[in-house]
């Protein structure tokens, strides 16, 4: 409850503008309470950042590249309607307002696509010359700024299709050719979920 | 001066925590003097933004694919080593600390890119199918995000390996083959600068 509320604090104000009185209010917690699970505001805030990596639950079976795609547009998705992953990803992109930046915030991304491009590695998906360590790295950072640019131009509402666009310039590069023409970049969410669904209400 | 005073204050310490009492005292003008030429600090704060558009002067000649792949280039290498145009960047990652977000900010160095592009579809540079609109927008939010990741890792040390590997996995989606293996997109600046030279000190 207090990560939802401050992550929907996070999102509407940042971090410096946010209070925790009222976060406390959002929330219903004492503060007793609150200061029982976070000495400070900062420590909210390192709670609230690690929610984007905690709802990232890739799934096994179908094509691997598939699920990177699903995965990206699932979260893009999920991000225009949940305010606390837009105070996560608000709280990374404006790190320096509240710690030394370092990265922290987009490990855990990084690691969960990595994790699927070596899989989609082991299963012959990727050309040969693709370095996955590169491609994760480079898909965390690419989808950084771009939901931010579609945040500032329409308030996310064309994020999938900007995401889409991403996939349709950068697969060409990635995928083997017979399993190019079988990839879905389509601007929309796939059933089959590999983002969590939200924890309480 | 007031600017460039203004830029390094904003790369610092952001929009909220930036006071014009030190930006006067950085820029030696009179306070009266701010103020007949800024009003207010989100009026500063503008005229910070406008630099990192104003900097970038697109050369003629060579193959315009190359020639957007040097302007990232430099671009990158600049904002190592340039805090008003850090403070820039800074700004506009942060919009939402100092105004309404919107697409401002990244409109000038978008429509750059897009003339750079609309110029070599003209030389039949580009693939058949390349949209160069959707090519301007997503390389400009790609480059936003890649350089905050890069700014959280390493300060920005490793900022043009990671806008070399996003040129690498693009191109064989952009260019045509006979002229994508003659685009150097190594890791460095090259002679013939297309951004301006820092103006002042």
């Amino acid at each position: 409850m207090i990560v939802e509320a401050a992550g929907e604090v996070f999102d509407e104000v940042g971090y410096t503008a946010a209070s925790t009185t009222e976060i406390l209010a959002r929330s219903g917690v004492t503060r007793g309470a609150l200061y029982f699970h976070f000495p400070s505001k900062e420590a909210i805030a390192d709670a609230v950042v690690a929610y984007q990596t905690d709802i990232l639950v890739p799934r096994p079976g179908k094509v691997r590249l598939q699920a990177v795609i699903d995965l990206t547009m699932e979260y893009a998705e999920r991000l225009r309607h949940d305010p606390v992953l837009r105070g996560a990803v608000r709280l990374s992109v404006e790190q320096a307002a509240y710690r030394k930046p370092d990265s922290t915030p987009y490990e855990g991304l990084r690691e969960v696509v990595l994790g699927l491009l070596r899989e989609a590695r082991g299963a012959g998906e990727l050309l040969p010359g693709v370095d996955e360590e590169e491609i994760a790295r480079l898909l965390v950072g690419a989808f950084t700024g771009i939901q931010l640019l579609s945040q500032a131009a329409t308030n996310r509402a064309d994020l999938l299709p900007r995401i889409s666009v991403l996939w349709r310039y950068l697969l060409p590069a990635l995928a083997v050719p017979g399993l190019l023409t079988h990839l879905d970049t389509s601007p929309r969410v796939r059933p089959g979920a590999t983002v969590a669904e939200p924890q309480g209400g």
